[in-house]
């Protein structure tokens, strides 16, 4: 499929413009994706506002965005899964297949991974994108491409609960009730737990909790989060807790409010890089913490839990904005992080 | 078995005395035991020091001592396992048996367990004990009872290294070359991890290390610890971190030379209950950190390590201190723990 | 609580009859029990038919019945977590606690387990029993006490699940819709897995996994199992098979149907004791299989789920019986198994 | 590297001729590697003779040999972690890298792996192999390229060992012992395991178990296996068994000797495809039965357990052929089973 598309590039900090490039070729295992919805990510609002995360900078013009579902428009020779026409949500990271971390099926860890929107990999805030078919995933007929593009902040809320080692019978609390907050709430429900409880200094998030399927709240604006789990699991606290606010006081409440033996979760990046934690206590409860770095093997099993009804990822969705006016999407989700908990950018639909 | 036992209590900071106390009476599902070996442990210490650890005082007159070797001398009517005349290692915790955490097989984590020398539980730094009998391991031939008293701290390493994960085909780091730290090796190697690092600021401990069979030892005095792993993994980093010596330095460490993926175990317990952590670059990272409270089912296994010839145990014994000297002993092992990695109390033998 | 009860026995082959005994005491740690409802499982019929189950055999006169929901009217005077009046669930099973299964957290291997109405140990045909505390499971509010002796039938389903290791995003087929078949289905619902086939050779039977939300059922007296569940599953075969109907049909099935990598869940008893495998499929397909007997750690999980909805527990309920119409209860079961897919006696109520 | 090289083929069922072939030309991903040692395989033995392992058929003329040991001679240039001259085992399963065992760490069961000498792929019975650099492992100094071929069975001896989850403290048996017998009891010595038996009915194989490690052995001509096996346990059974012989016998012997809960792991074939097992024994045990398909993540493992001096890998081979009488290597290990545990043809050395 020749021609051009538009591909909306950051120029620096702040700053969005677009560009014109060819529509790419897709290899023999790949497919051409006419993309229709990207959502809009905590680290392309963090690239956007800082010029980069940490070490890894930003060299304009650069294109954010990895968070994709579209239709398949083209199909590589070597492909058989699917076929033009097919809608399909994109895993984002290529990996070697190869490495030390990929054979033993840690892919998320493969030091070659090109993953999109992490410099010097350029994202998918453009009208079409080559990937290797087999990321990308067909979705049933009741699973739109606008919950395709949300399947990618899903699927850490997916592994974020399965890091926990979450199951039914247990009790689960949820720091932090913005995006990645949300989806591990609903996936810690989806998997069978129970009773989910989230946390959140701002009332509104704790509302979106709520309506998403929450067992309950706690607006530590106002209340004592630990002391409330331990009122709420008969003072032995929570088995699971998934920690996504990446402050020092959520982490440090994480272990005040953990049963002993109990998983806790971190998926929050704090400020600093550094948190300082209470380990003795950690110690004296044997307790496990796992991290998250992006998600493994996750994607059928989200697109699954949202076709069977078990999760409403629209509902995490309080905007969404056409393509040509990604300068205000990116401008509003930096300003008003209270009340946009989740951008998406329509591009074509 | 009627009679009187001499007994050492802690009368406060700093002061031991004796006591004379009837012989105790085992119950039908316990042995009576005469107290050979007692390993003094680095908590016997610090509640000598300050007579307390954390929240937990001393309320003395207490009796120390939680890590005892001895023969069995008397058999409650319903033990069919063991025989007056066994040599046994005794594990200190008598536990519940009913609640959740020993129903689920977590039994170091039952509330209500009963453990030596943790107040109000007394210990048995003393010449008779009556203890369950299904906690009274017995010895073979090749193992001595005081072997079987230092099976207490070795379990700590094995529960560690298992913690860990650890197997062959890895590289693992000890941090910290106490008597925790090179029981933690001395189990790595015994599990089979063929490359076991271990790193401390004490050449004198260090030295020890290499004498029990380290792969090599690492003086963080003179080098920098995380930049020598990084050399000796071709740039990789560690697979399995073991931290035994609860600072915030080794703790930051085991973040830094860890490889993506690792297992990180926390066992030494800080100053102030607090570690700040490089939690970022553990995200990164997709570290997962265990920690270790005690040990379970693991008695079993550490007698067959040391009985099959591949743990020195008597290695780590630097300081053998007769019963009437008890007091000599706690002084100096507090004093000199450059010198001193472990003293055992020759009870009767 | 002094009086007499009523007591059902087994008075020899086919004979069931009534004694009247002292109703119990309980111990320190136990509660007595006023029993509602008690279940008829496969195991009571069988020792009622046979006399025997293996080499296990009947000794007249014998209680039968170990699926126990009931009322606490008395409480021994270390018991904290129960008071009179509160509804309960018992778990069968009393367990040593001590030995090396019982503390590795499988305690359904405890070699000195007492287990209702596996003999020597007396069943709970009968108005009250003096148990455990431990093994009494509060009931909630929107749980009857006929789902409390359900549970017992439905920890079994819920161990097969756990031991098939399933989850979210798999296929699961249940073989056989007996009892133990529709609880596993329920089961493995419940834990999260959205698409469970069923399959069995009586219409009947199969309606009801149907009506208990089975994704889709399969009549093998009609259709090719195996043939069948390879077209749902693509080709690729059931991630995850539980075996309930004991056959050497469905037991080869199992590994036909499976996936490579799969496990299968093996539960159900053959007449003969032996099954004919096709092992060197199993290996190429590397398969892995488990196997049950009774349950562990399960109880709280299953009262959670039939408290939160996701199991219709009374669903499996056919036939409940009088506690004076016992004999019928018996005989009808064990004539009518085409219709009477789980009776239930009303001891009380 | 231009030229000719000689090469090995199976002109069909017991004949074997030799062929002029180009030397492969290397990919940039892959490396050139000049052949020393190819062990052979029962798999080679077993097409040699019947022209066909189950439904997989050898169309003639094809190549043996998969167990490949050798030097680099050129290296792709997308090559970065071997140079020429390097000594490397050969794994020799190239997988996809992308499908969903491949993703999830099971690489050994995609379904698009070309194996040496698996119908319709060669093997390496011949003087050079263009391989897949990821698949070289190079050899530390004290491992020699005779070894390095045998590190394919050892890794089929890993794999069967930690898939029986094998760990110190316990005890195992290996029932057979042949080539696949004796690593797998070697593999277990290595990771820990301190008592490991060997049954065999061949004298002369047990005397090579007991030469290379074993704990005993139990000739199963003379005495009764199970009976032994529970005399050595003390009454409880093996916690691991492996089953390497492929017969009903041993297999059912398996279940018979397993300790309640114990992991059964199958790694022979047998003759029928079908093996009859005492199931319902098995259930009232609740043992596990995994089963082997080669491998996967082990040559690392294996590799380091042969350098650190923990397996005499030299010390199961019996016959080594030079590669020109390879007729009579191939003709003598079918005839000679007794005799002969493992042939190894020197290709070049």
């Amino acid at each position: 499929m020749e021609g051009k598309m538009k591909v909306a590039v950051m120029n620096g900090v702040g700053k969005m413009g677009f560009v014109e490039r060819d529509i790419p070729v897709p290899k023999d295992n790949e497919v051409l994706i006419k993309l229709e919805y990207v959502g809009v990510c905590g680290s392309d609002l963090h690239f956007y506002e800082m010029g980069c995360i940490g070490d890894i900078k930003v060299n304009p013009p650069f294109v954010l965005g990895h968070e994709p579902g579209g239709v398949v428009v083209e199909v590589g020779k070597d492909v058989t899964h699917l076929k033009v026409g097919d809608r399909v949500a994109l895993e984002p990271g290529k990996t070697c297949g190869h490495c030390e971390f990929c054979k033993s099926g840690r892919y998320n860890l493969c030091p070659d991974v090109e993953f999109f929107a992490t410099p010097p990999f350029d994202g998918v805030f453009q009208e079409y994108v080559a990937h290797e078919a087999e990321l990308c995933f067909k979705l049933p007929e009741n699973v739109s491409t606008m919950e395709g593009a949300l399947i990618e902040p899903l699927a850490v809320g997916f592994h974020a609960a399965r890091q926990g080692g979450a199951h039914m019978g247990q009790t689960a609390v949820v720091l932090g009730s913005g995006c990645i907050g949300l989806v591990s709430m609903m996936a810690l429900k989806a998997l069978g737990v129970s009773r989910v409880y989230v946390s959140d200094v701002m009332q509104k998030r704790l509302d979106k909790a709520m309506e998403l399927g929450a067992t309950g709240v706690i607006n530590a604006a106002k209340e004592d989060t630990v002391k409330k789990v331990l009122e709420l699991t008969g003072g032995k606290g929570a088995d699971v807790i998934i920690e996504t606010a990446g402050t020092e006081t959520t982490s440090q409440q994480a272990v005040f409010m953990a049963k002993k033996g109990a998983n806790v979760v971190l998926v929050g990046y704090g400020k600093t890089g550094y948190i300082n934690m209470p380990m003795s206590l950690a110690l004296d409860k044997e307790l496990t913490f796992k991290t998250v770095f992006r998600y493994r093997n996750i994607y059928p099993m989200a697109i699954e839990a949202v076709a069977s009804g078990k999760i409403n990822l629209n509902g995490i969705v309080t905007n969404i904005f056409d393509f040509d006016d990604i300068q205000n999407a990116m401008d509003s989700s930096v300003k008003d992080k209270a009340n946009i908990v989740k951008s998406v950018i329509r591009i074509a639909k």
